[in-house]
Protein backbone atom coordinates (compact mmCIF):
# COMPACT_ATOMS: atom_id res chain seq x y z
CA UNK A 1 0.00 0.00 0.00
CA UNK A 2 1.13 3.44 -0.59
CA UNK A 3 -0.57 6.57 0.18
CA UNK A 4 -0.89 10.36 0.48
CA UNK A 5 -1.85 10.47 4.02
CA UNK A 6 -1.19 7.85 6.93
CA UNK A 7 -3.99 5.26 6.53
CA UNK A 8 -4.66 2.26 8.12
CA UNK A 9 -4.92 -0.90 6.75
CA UNK A 10 -7.14 -3.02 8.67
CA UNK A 11 -9.42 -3.84 5.73
CA UNK A 12 -7.35 -4.96 3.06
CA UNK A 13 -5.06 -6.83 5.72
CA UNK A 14 -8.08 -8.96 6.93
CA UNK A 15 -8.52 -9.85 3.08
CA UNK A 16 -5.24 -10.12 2.84
CA UNK A 17 -4.07 -12.53 6.21
CA UNK A 18 -6.93 -15.30 5.22
CA UNK A 19 -5.22 -16.30 2.25
CA UNK A 20 -2.16 -17.26 4.68
CA UNK A 21 -3.81 -20.97 5.13
CA UNK A 22 -7.30 -20.47 4.39
CA UNK A 23 -8.27 -19.25 0.99
CA UNK A 24 -5.09 -19.72 -0.18
CA UNK A 25 -1.89 -22.05 0.39
CA UNK A 26 0.60 -19.51 1.70
CA UNK A 27 0.90 -20.42 5.33
CA UNK A 28 4.65 -21.31 5.65
CA UNK A 29 4.48 -17.55 7.48
CA UNK A 30 3.78 -13.85 7.15
CA UNK A 31 5.34 -10.28 7.96
CA UNK A 32 4.43 -7.04 7.15
CA UNK A 33 5.95 -3.84 7.71
CA UNK A 34 4.86 0.00 8.21
CA UNK A 35 6.56 2.88 7.80
CA UNK A 36 5.87 5.59 10.57
CA UNK A 37 8.22 9.00 9.71
CA UNK A 38 11.74 7.18 8.97
CA UNK A 39 10.67 4.38 11.49
CA UNK A 40 9.67 1.63 10.30
CA UNK A 41 6.93 -0.75 12.35
CA UNK A 42 8.27 -4.49 11.36
CA UNK A 43 6.26 -7.78 12.15
CA UNK A 44 7.31 -11.42 11.22
CA UNK A 45 6.12 -14.40 11.93
CA UNK A 46 6.56 -18.37 10.78
CA UNK A 47 3.36 -19.58 11.64
CA UNK A 48 -0.02 -19.26 9.07
CA UNK A 49 -1.25 -15.66 9.37
CA UNK A 50 -4.94 -17.11 9.95
CA UNK A 51 -3.71 -18.69 13.56
CA UNK A 52 -1.86 -15.62 14.19
CA UNK A 53 -2.11 -13.79 17.34
CA UNK A 54 -0.07 -11.05 15.63
CA UNK A 55 -2.08 -10.99 12.43
CA UNK A 56 -5.15 -10.57 14.85
CA UNK A 57 -3.72 -7.86 16.61
CA UNK A 58 -2.84 -5.71 13.28
CA UNK A 59 -6.26 -6.81 11.86
CA UNK A 60 -7.47 -4.57 14.83
CA UNK A 61 -5.37 -2.10 15.65
CA UNK A 62 -5.13 0.67 13.17
CA UNK A 63 -1.25 1.54 12.46
CA UNK A 64 -1.32 4.64 9.89
CA UNK A 65 0.77 4.63 7.60
CA UNK A 66 1.96 5.80 4.00
CA UNK A 67 4.03 2.75 2.89
CA UNK A 68 3.65 -1.02 4.04
CA UNK A 69 4.52 -4.02 2.08
CA UNK A 70 2.86 -7.50 3.53
CA UNK A 71 3.87 -10.94 2.28
CA UNK A 72 2.59 -14.55 2.94
CA UNK A 73 4.93 -16.98 2.30
CA UNK A 74 4.54 -20.28 0.52
CA UNK A 75 8.01 -21.37 1.20
CA UNK A 76 9.93 -22.77 -2.18
CA UNK A 77 13.05 -22.10 -1.02
CA UNK A 78 14.07 -22.24 2.69
CA UNK A 79 12.96 -24.05 5.71
CA UNK A 80 10.39 -22.21 7.32
CA UNK A 81 11.60 -20.08 9.85
CA UNK A 82 11.69 -17.05 11.42
CA UNK A 83 14.65 -15.51 9.47
CA UNK A 84 13.08 -16.82 6.03
CA UNK A 85 10.01 -14.31 6.51
CA UNK A 86 9.36 -11.48 4.51
CA UNK A 87 9.31 -8.75 4.19
CA UNK A 88 13.24 -7.90 5.23
CA UNK A 89 14.84 -4.79 6.36
CA UNK A 90 17.92 -2.91 5.59
CA UNK A 91 19.28 0.38 5.89
CA UNK A 92 20.96 2.12 3.97
CA UNK A 93 21.68 6.04 3.62
CA UNK A 94 20.63 6.41 7.48
CA UNK A 95 17.14 4.93 5.90
CA UNK A 96 15.52 1.91 6.38
CA UNK A 97 14.45 -0.37 3.24
CA UNK A 98 11.41 -2.76 3.21
CA UNK A 99 11.86 -5.82 0.31
CA UNK A 100 9.28 -8.46 -0.32
CA UNK A 101 9.20 -11.25 -2.76
CA UNK A 102 6.96 -13.56 -4.70
CA UNK A 103 8.47 -16.39 -6.66
CA UNK A 104 11.07 -18.34 -7.14
CA UNK A 105 14.38 -17.70 -8.51
CA UNK A 106 16.89 -20.94 -10.05
CA UNK A 107 21.28 -20.58 -9.80
CA UNK A 108 20.51 -17.13 -8.90
CA UNK A 109 24.29 -16.58 -6.60
CA UNK A 110 25.57 -13.30 -7.10
CA UNK A 111 28.82 -11.86 -5.66
CA UNK A 112 27.99 -10.10 -2.67
CA UNK A 113 31.04 -8.41 -1.04
CA UNK A 114 29.84 -8.29 2.87
CA UNK A 115 27.91 -4.92 2.91
CA UNK A 116 24.76 -6.72 3.33
CA UNK A 117 24.27 -10.67 3.52
CA UNK A 118 21.14 -13.24 4.01
CA UNK A 119 20.79 -13.80 7.64
CA UNK A 120 18.07 -16.56 6.44
CA UNK A 121 18.38 -19.27 3.56
CA UNK A 122 15.88 -17.66 0.72
CA UNK A 123 16.38 -16.78 -2.72
CA UNK A 124 14.35 -13.43 -1.77
CA UNK A 125 17.00 -12.25 0.45
CA UNK A 126 19.87 -12.92 -1.60
CA UNK A 127 18.11 -11.24 -4.34
CA UNK A 128 17.61 -7.83 -1.84
CA UNK A 129 21.28 -8.12 -0.48
CA UNK A 130 22.15 -7.97 -3.90
CA UNK A 131 19.68 -5.17 -4.65
CA UNK A 132 21.21 -3.33 -2.00
CA UNK A 133 24.70 -3.84 -2.71
CA UNK A 134 24.83 -2.91 -6.03
CA UNK A 135 22.84 0.18 -5.28
CA UNK A 136 25.12 1.43 -2.76
CA UNK A 137 27.79 0.62 -5.00
CA UNK A 138 26.23 2.64 -7.67
CA UNK A 139 25.20 5.58 -6.18
CA UNK A 140 28.28 5.26 -3.15
CA UNK A 141 27.59 7.53 -0.15
CA UNK A 142 24.89 10.18 -1.95
CA UNK A 143 21.48 8.41 -1.54
CA UNK A 144 19.94 9.13 -5.02
CA UNK A 145 16.64 11.15 -6.02
CA UNK A 146 13.25 8.79 -7.45
CA UNK A 147 13.80 9.23 -10.74
CA UNK A 148 17.17 7.76 -10.93
CA UNK A 149 16.50 5.11 -7.91
CA UNK A 150 13.56 4.16 -10.99
CA UNK A 151 16.31 3.72 -13.87
CA UNK A 152 18.32 1.98 -11.65
CA UNK A 153 16.03 -0.77 -9.75
CA UNK A 154 13.87 -1.37 -13.23
CA UNK A 155 17.14 -2.66 -14.93
CA UNK A 156 18.36 -4.79 -11.75
CA UNK A 157 14.99 -6.19 -11.45
CA UNK A 158 15.00 -7.06 -15.16
CA UNK A 159 18.72 -8.86 -14.80
CA UNK A 160 16.94 -10.63 -11.27
CA UNK A 161 13.99 -11.62 -13.41
CA UNK A 162 16.13 -13.59 -16.15
CA UNK A 163 16.82 -16.17 -12.98
CA UNK A 164 12.62 -17.33 -12.45
CA UNK A 165 9.96 -15.58 -11.23
CA UNK A 166 10.62 -11.84 -9.42
CA UNK A 167 7.17 -10.36 -8.72
CA UNK A 168 8.98 -7.71 -5.95
CA UNK A 169 7.68 -4.73 -4.16
CA UNK A 170 10.47 -2.16 -2.35
CA UNK A 171 9.72 1.09 -0.24
CA UNK A 172 12.11 3.36 1.37
CA UNK A 173 9.12 5.17 2.88
CA UNK A 174 8.92 7.64 0.36
CA UNK A 175 8.12 5.49 -2.88
CA UNK A 176 7.08 2.23 -3.43
CA UNK A 177 8.59 0.31 -6.25
CA UNK A 178 7.37 -2.61 -7.69
CA UNK A 179 8.49 -5.38 -10.13
CA UNK A 180 6.03 -7.84 -11.84
CA UNK A 181 7.10 -11.29 -13.68
CA UNK A 182 4.47 -13.23 -13.94
CA UNK A 183 1.15 -11.71 -11.81
CA UNK A 184 0.23 -8.65 -9.98
CA UNK A 185 -2.69 -6.57 -9.80
CA UNK A 186 -3.27 -2.86 -8.27
CA UNK A 187 -5.71 -0.07 -7.92
CA UNK A 188 -5.76 3.41 -6.90
CA UNK A 189 -8.63 4.50 -4.68
CA UNK A 190 -9.45 8.24 -4.64
CA UNK A 191 -12.16 10.54 -4.62
CA UNK A 192 -15.26 9.93 -5.61
CA UNK A 193 -14.83 6.96 -3.19
CA UNK A 194 -16.90 4.04 -3.37
CA UNK A 195 -17.65 1.00 -1.10
CA UNK A 196 -15.69 -2.10 -1.55
CA UNK A 197 -16.12 -5.36 -0.89
CA UNK A 198 -13.72 -8.35 0.07
CA UNK A 199 -13.18 -11.08 -1.92
CA UNK A 200 -12.27 -13.67 0.44
CA UNK A 201 -14.75 -12.80 3.61
CA UNK A 202 -18.28 -11.24 4.01
CA UNK A 203 -16.94 -7.46 4.67
CA UNK A 204 -17.83 -4.02 3.42
CA UNK A 205 -16.77 -0.97 3.85
CA UNK A 206 -18.28 2.95 2.99
CA UNK A 207 -14.87 4.43 1.68
CA UNK A 208 -17.04 7.73 1.42
CA UNK A 209 -17.25 7.73 5.08
CA UNK A 210 -13.58 7.19 6.21
CA UNK A 211 -11.79 9.50 4.00
CA UNK A 212 -11.39 12.82 3.08
CA UNK A 213 -11.51 14.08 -0.91
CA UNK A 214 -7.70 14.62 -1.14
CA UNK A 215 -6.87 10.93 -0.45
CA UNK A 216 -5.43 8.61 -2.24
CA UNK A 217 -4.70 5.44 -1.98
CA UNK A 218 -2.66 2.47 -4.27
CA UNK A 219 -3.30 -0.96 -3.24
CA UNK A 220 -0.77 -3.35 -5.24
CA UNK A 221 -1.54 -7.19 -4.63
CA UNK A 222 -1.29 -10.45 -6.39
CA UNK A 223 -4.53 -10.97 -6.90
CA UNK A 224 -7.26 -8.47 -6.01
CA UNK A 225 -8.79 -8.14 -2.77
CA UNK A 226 -12.04 -6.79 -3.72
CA UNK A 227 -14.62 -8.02 -6.20
CA UNK A 228 -16.35 -4.64 -6.82
CA UNK A 229 -13.32 -2.34 -7.91
CA UNK A 230 -11.73 -1.84 -11.32
CA UNK A 231 -8.12 -3.53 -10.34
CA UNK A 232 -5.69 -3.16 -13.12
CA UNK A 233 -2.99 -6.12 -13.87
CA UNK A 234 0.27 -5.78 -14.32
CA UNK A 235 2.18 -6.67 -18.02
CA UNK A 236 5.07 -9.19 -17.32
CA UNK A 237 8.21 -6.99 -17.18
CA UNK A 238 6.26 -4.07 -15.93
CA UNK A 239 7.74 -1.78 -13.21
CA UNK A 240 6.00 0.93 -11.74
CA UNK A 241 6.55 3.24 -9.31
CA UNK A 242 4.02 4.73 -6.53
CA UNK A 243 4.42 8.07 -4.49
CA UNK A 244 1.59 9.57 -2.60
CA UNK A 245 -0.82 6.96 -4.01
CA UNK A 246 -0.12 7.16 -7.43
CA UNK A 247 1.56 5.84 -10.31
CA UNK A 248 4.85 7.98 -11.06
CA UNK A 249 5.20 7.50 -15.04
CA UNK A 250 8.93 5.62 -15.63
CA UNK A 251 11.59 8.14 -17.17
CA UNK A 252 12.46 6.07 -20.39
CA UNK A 253 15.92 5.18 -20.11
CA UNK B 1 17.51 -11.60 29.47
CA UNK B 2 19.79 -14.36 28.35
CA UNK B 3 18.88 -18.04 27.96
CA UNK B 4 20.20 -21.43 27.75
CA UNK B 5 16.52 -22.59 26.38
CA UNK B 6 14.13 -20.54 24.78
CA UNK B 7 12.34 -18.77 27.52
CA UNK B 8 9.18 -16.39 27.51
CA UNK B 9 9.52 -12.91 29.02
CA UNK B 10 5.94 -12.37 30.09
CA UNK B 11 6.95 -12.34 34.06
CA UNK B 12 9.65 -10.18 33.39
CA UNK B 13 8.03 -8.12 30.63
CA UNK B 14 4.96 -6.88 33.34
CA UNK B 15 7.17 -5.51 35.69
CA UNK B 16 9.75 -3.50 33.30
CA UNK B 17 5.96 -2.23 30.98
CA UNK B 18 4.89 -0.77 33.90
CA UNK B 19 8.36 1.85 34.39
CA UNK B 20 7.20 2.80 31.17
CA UNK B 21 4.64 5.48 32.39
CA UNK B 22 3.54 4.12 35.78
CA UNK B 23 5.70 2.92 37.93
CA UNK B 24 8.61 4.70 36.35
CA UNK B 25 8.44 7.95 33.99
CA UNK B 26 10.27 6.24 31.07
CA UNK B 27 7.24 7.09 28.70
CA UNK B 28 8.57 8.39 25.63
CA UNK B 29 8.55 4.91 24.03
CA UNK B 30 9.45 1.29 24.13
CA UNK B 31 10.34 -1.60 22.66
CA UNK B 32 11.47 -5.31 22.57
CA UNK B 33 13.53 -7.48 20.40
CA UNK B 34 13.53 -11.26 20.44
CA UNK B 35 16.03 -13.44 18.88
CA UNK B 36 14.10 -16.76 17.36
CA UNK B 37 16.75 -18.72 16.02
CA UNK B 38 18.53 -16.33 13.89
CA UNK B 39 15.65 -14.56 12.91
CA UNK B 40 14.22 -11.37 15.19
CA UNK B 41 11.25 -10.35 16.11
CA UNK B 42 10.77 -6.57 16.54
CA UNK B 43 8.62 -4.27 18.25
CA UNK B 44 9.04 -0.34 18.36
CA UNK B 45 6.65 2.06 20.12
CA UNK B 46 6.60 5.47 20.69
CA UNK B 47 3.81 5.67 23.01
CA UNK B 48 4.04 4.60 26.32
CA UNK B 49 4.42 0.94 27.17
CA UNK B 50 1.71 1.07 29.65
CA UNK B 51 -0.73 2.19 27.33
CA UNK B 52 0.26 0.36 24.31
CA UNK B 53 -1.93 -2.54 22.72
CA UNK B 54 1.67 -4.09 21.48
CA UNK B 55 3.05 -4.36 24.91
CA UNK B 56 -0.37 -5.86 26.45
CA UNK B 57 0.17 -8.56 23.44
CA UNK B 58 3.80 -9.17 24.59
CA UNK B 59 2.42 -9.59 28.16
CA UNK B 60 0.25 -12.61 27.21
CA UNK B 61 1.81 -14.05 24.66
CA UNK B 62 4.50 -16.82 24.96
CA UNK B 63 7.53 -15.86 22.43
CA UNK B 64 10.58 -17.78 23.85
CA UNK B 65 13.91 -16.50 22.84
CA UNK B 66 17.62 -17.36 24.39
CA UNK B 67 17.89 -13.92 23.88
CA UNK B 68 15.77 -10.72 24.40
CA UNK B 69 16.34 -7.02 24.48
CA UNK B 70 13.73 -4.86 25.73
CA UNK B 71 13.79 -0.62 26.43
CA UNK B 72 11.83 1.81 28.09
CA UNK B 73 12.45 5.36 26.85
CA UNK B 74 13.08 8.51 28.40
CA UNK B 75 14.06 10.96 25.73
CA UNK B 76 17.01 13.19 26.08
CA UNK B 77 18.52 13.18 23.15
CA UNK B 78 16.09 13.25 19.84
CA UNK B 79 12.04 13.56 19.65
CA UNK B 80 10.05 11.31 20.48
CA UNK B 81 9.05 9.15 17.57
CA UNK B 82 9.38 5.53 16.11
CA UNK B 83 12.81 6.05 14.87
CA UNK B 84 14.08 7.06 18.00
CA UNK B 85 12.61 3.92 19.51
CA UNK B 86 15.41 1.45 21.11
CA UNK B 87 16.02 -1.59 20.55
CA UNK B 88 17.94 -1.05 17.06
CA UNK B 89 18.88 -3.42 14.98
CA UNK B 90 21.32 -3.88 12.18
CA UNK B 91 22.73 -7.21 9.98
CA UNK B 92 26.29 -8.09 10.03
CA UNK B 93 28.19 -10.96 8.97
CA UNK B 94 24.79 -12.55 7.88
CA UNK B 95 23.08 -12.07 11.59
CA UNK B 96 21.36 -9.37 13.57
CA UNK B 97 22.68 -7.13 15.77
CA UNK B 98 20.46 -5.98 18.21
CA UNK B 99 20.92 -2.70 20.36
CA UNK B 100 19.60 -0.84 23.52
CA UNK B 101 21.12 2.05 25.50
CA UNK B 102 20.54 4.01 28.43
CA UNK B 103 21.90 7.14 29.23
CA UNK B 104 23.18 10.50 27.72
CA UNK B 105 26.11 10.73 25.81
CA UNK B 106 27.64 15.02 25.40
CA UNK B 107 29.31 16.04 22.25
CA UNK B 108 29.58 12.45 20.90
CA UNK B 109 29.96 12.76 17.22
CA UNK B 110 31.89 10.35 15.81
CA UNK B 111 33.08 9.84 12.05
CA UNK B 112 31.15 7.85 10.59
CA UNK B 113 31.92 6.56 6.94
CA UNK B 114 27.93 5.64 5.61
CA UNK B 115 28.48 1.41 6.04
CA UNK B 116 26.21 2.07 8.97
CA UNK B 117 23.97 4.92 10.09
CA UNK B 118 21.55 6.26 11.88
CA UNK B 119 17.55 6.77 10.69
CA UNK B 120 16.73 8.30 13.71
CA UNK B 121 18.56 11.53 15.49
CA UNK B 122 19.76 9.86 19.07
CA UNK B 123 23.10 9.63 20.34
CA UNK B 124 22.20 5.76 21.39
CA UNK B 125 21.67 4.78 17.52
CA UNK B 126 24.90 6.84 16.59
CA UNK B 127 27.16 4.88 18.87
CA UNK B 128 25.89 1.73 17.78
CA UNK B 129 26.70 2.42 13.97
CA UNK B 130 29.97 3.73 15.61
CA UNK B 131 30.17 0.32 17.12
CA UNK B 132 29.24 -1.93 14.77
CA UNK B 133 31.28 0.51 11.79
CA UNK B 134 34.30 -0.28 14.01
CA UNK B 135 33.65 -3.87 14.55
CA UNK B 136 33.65 -4.63 10.70
CA UNK B 137 36.32 -2.45 10.08
CA UNK B 138 38.29 -4.60 12.48
CA UNK B 139 37.53 -8.33 12.20
CA UNK B 140 36.73 -7.36 8.23
CA UNK B 141 34.37 -9.95 6.84
CA UNK B 142 35.29 -12.97 9.34
CA UNK B 143 32.86 -13.24 11.86
CA UNK B 144 35.18 -13.44 15.16
CA UNK B 145 34.56 -15.46 18.29
CA UNK B 146 33.14 -14.37 21.17
CA UNK B 147 36.36 -13.73 23.27
CA UNK B 148 37.25 -11.70 20.45
CA UNK B 149 34.41 -9.67 20.31
CA UNK B 150 34.71 -9.48 23.79
CA UNK B 151 38.11 -7.86 24.47
CA UNK B 152 36.85 -5.05 21.16
CA UNK B 153 33.54 -4.11 22.55
CA UNK B 154 35.12 -3.49 26.13
CA UNK B 155 37.41 -1.55 24.40
CA UNK B 156 34.93 0.65 22.66
CA UNK B 157 32.36 0.95 25.18
CA UNK B 158 35.24 2.11 27.16
CA UNK B 159 35.91 4.72 24.98
CA UNK B 160 32.26 5.48 24.25
CA UNK B 161 31.67 5.73 27.89
CA UNK B 162 34.45 8.49 27.98
CA UNK B 163 31.63 10.65 26.38
CA UNK B 164 29.03 10.21 29.19
CA UNK B 165 26.53 8.14 30.45
CA UNK B 166 26.57 4.81 28.29
CA UNK B 167 24.53 1.35 30.06
CA UNK B 168 23.82 -0.54 27.29
CA UNK B 169 23.35 -4.37 25.87
CA UNK B 170 24.04 -5.95 22.13
CA UNK B 171 23.59 -9.30 21.40
CA UNK B 172 23.67 -11.07 18.06
CA UNK B 173 21.47 -13.89 19.13
CA UNK B 174 24.56 -16.33 20.45
CA UNK B 175 25.89 -13.71 23.56
CA UNK B 176 24.56 -11.34 25.26
CA UNK B 177 27.19 -7.83 25.78
CA UNK B 178 26.22 -5.77 28.72
CA UNK B 179 28.24 -2.58 29.64
CA UNK B 180 27.76 -0.69 32.80
CA UNK B 181 28.61 2.99 33.28
CA UNK B 182 26.42 3.98 36.34
CA UNK B 183 23.98 1.66 37.15
CA UNK B 184 23.12 -1.80 36.13
CA UNK B 185 21.58 -5.25 38.49
CA UNK B 186 21.84 -8.95 36.92
CA UNK B 187 20.51 -12.33 38.51
CA UNK B 188 21.40 -15.78 37.02
CA UNK B 189 17.74 -17.85 37.94
CA UNK B 190 19.12 -21.72 38.22
CA UNK B 191 18.06 -24.91 39.99
CA UNK B 192 17.04 -24.71 42.74
CA UNK B 193 14.27 -22.82 41.61
CA UNK B 194 11.97 -20.08 43.55
CA UNK B 195 9.21 -18.08 43.68
CA UNK B 196 9.63 -14.68 42.61
CA UNK B 197 7.77 -11.34 43.24
CA UNK B 198 7.36 -8.61 41.07
CA UNK B 199 8.81 -5.23 42.45
CA UNK B 200 5.98 -3.17 40.25
CA UNK B 201 2.65 -4.88 40.51
CA UNK B 202 0.76 -8.19 42.57
CA UNK B 203 2.46 -10.42 40.62
CA UNK B 204 4.09 -13.91 41.64
CA UNK B 205 5.31 -16.74 40.10
CA UNK B 206 6.93 -20.07 40.92
CA UNK B 207 9.17 -21.04 38.59
CA UNK B 208 9.70 -24.09 40.24
CA UNK B 209 6.71 -25.32 38.42
CA UNK B 210 7.56 -23.78 35.10
CA UNK B 211 10.90 -24.99 34.60
CA UNK B 212 13.49 -27.96 34.37
CA UNK B 213 16.60 -28.72 36.42
CA UNK B 214 18.96 -27.76 33.78
CA UNK B 215 17.02 -24.25 32.52
CA UNK B 216 19.28 -21.18 33.60
CA UNK B 217 18.14 -17.97 32.74
CA UNK B 218 19.82 -14.75 33.23
CA UNK B 219 18.38 -11.31 33.17
CA UNK B 220 20.05 -7.91 33.47
CA UNK B 221 18.23 -4.59 33.87
CA UNK B 222 18.51 -1.25 35.35
CA UNK B 223 16.83 -1.85 38.56
CA UNK B 224 15.84 -5.17 40.20
CA UNK B 225 12.76 -6.19 38.47
CA UNK B 226 11.86 -8.45 41.71
CA UNK B 227 12.19 -7.77 46.07
CA UNK B 228 12.45 -11.22 46.87
CA UNK B 229 15.64 -12.37 44.92
CA UNK B 230 19.67 -11.95 45.64
CA UNK B 231 20.55 -9.13 42.38
CA UNK B 232 23.74 -8.24 41.63
CA UNK B 233 24.81 -4.74 41.31
CA UNK B 234 27.15 -4.01 38.31
CA UNK B 235 30.47 -1.84 39.29
CA UNK B 236 30.59 1.29 37.00
CA UNK B 237 32.71 0.55 34.51
CA UNK B 238 32.38 -3.12 34.18
CA UNK B 239 31.52 -5.03 30.92
CA UNK B 240 29.56 -8.55 31.28
CA UNK B 241 29.20 -11.43 28.86
CA UNK B 242 26.24 -14.03 28.96
CA UNK B 243 25.93 -17.12 27.10
CA UNK B 244 23.77 -19.53 28.09
CA UNK B 245 22.39 -17.64 31.12
CA UNK B 246 25.95 -17.67 32.36
CA UNK B 247 28.44 -15.17 32.91
CA UNK B 248 31.29 -15.51 31.05
CA UNK B 249 34.50 -14.61 32.39
CA UNK B 250 36.28 -11.53 30.56
CA UNK B 251 39.82 -12.67 29.09
CA UNK B 252 42.30 -10.26 30.33
CA UNK B 253 43.26 -7.87 27.87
Amino acid sequence: MNCNTPTDIMFSFTGFALRGGNTDEHRDGWGIAFFEGNGVRHFVDHHAAVDSPLAELIKRYPIKSKNVIAHIRKATQGVVSLENCHPFVRECWGRYWVFAHNGDLKNFAPALDGVFLPVGSTDSETAFCYVMQEMRRRFVDQAPSTADLTVFLREICREIASYGTFNMTLSNGAALFVHCSTNLHYLVRQFPFTAASLADEEYEIDFTEVTTPDDRVAVIVTEPLTNNENWRQFLPGEFKVFVDGAIVEPLMA
